[in-house]
């Protein structure tokens, strides 16, 4: 079966997000005041063959623990569906 | 009221994501053989003070359009929720 995978990665809570206070400094520029807890991260999707959608999830942990994320300093959240 | 959004930055489709191929190519060394149109955008994620889910909207399509993504190569997807 195929699956569609989509990650969000985002800093821990607590952590310093530069590129989130850039973009909350930069909001009230273009008319937005009212903006708070601005954080930015990665967002990848991805099309993956499994048995299951169990497998899929499975093979995603995988890509993010090894590959796509900085546990350090990153969390990630996976949604698989199928397609 | 107060929002959650969260915005998905992709992009578009049928334009080359150097990032993603990068991913694409690592993913068969940590033993992901199956994966495939891998693509890789950004994610953000913001509280925001509106009258209306529909006014948080107008404000984070503003704020895609004007700072977060570059429309001639990315797309973009909002999804609001009250908190």
């Amino acid at each position: 079966m195929k699956f569609n995978a989509e990650i969000e990665i985002l800093p821990l809570k607590g952590l310093l997000d530069p590129q989130g206070k850039a973009v909350a400094n930069g909001l009230p520029k273009i008319g937005i005041h009212t903006a708070s807890n601005v954080r930015i991260g990665k967002f990848i999707t991805l099309d993956i063959e499994a048995k299951s959608a169990d497998e899929a999830r499975v093979f995603c942990e995988t890509a993010c623990t090894k590959l796509l994320a900085n546990l350090i300093m990153e969390g990630y959240i996976i949604r698989i569906k199928a397609i």
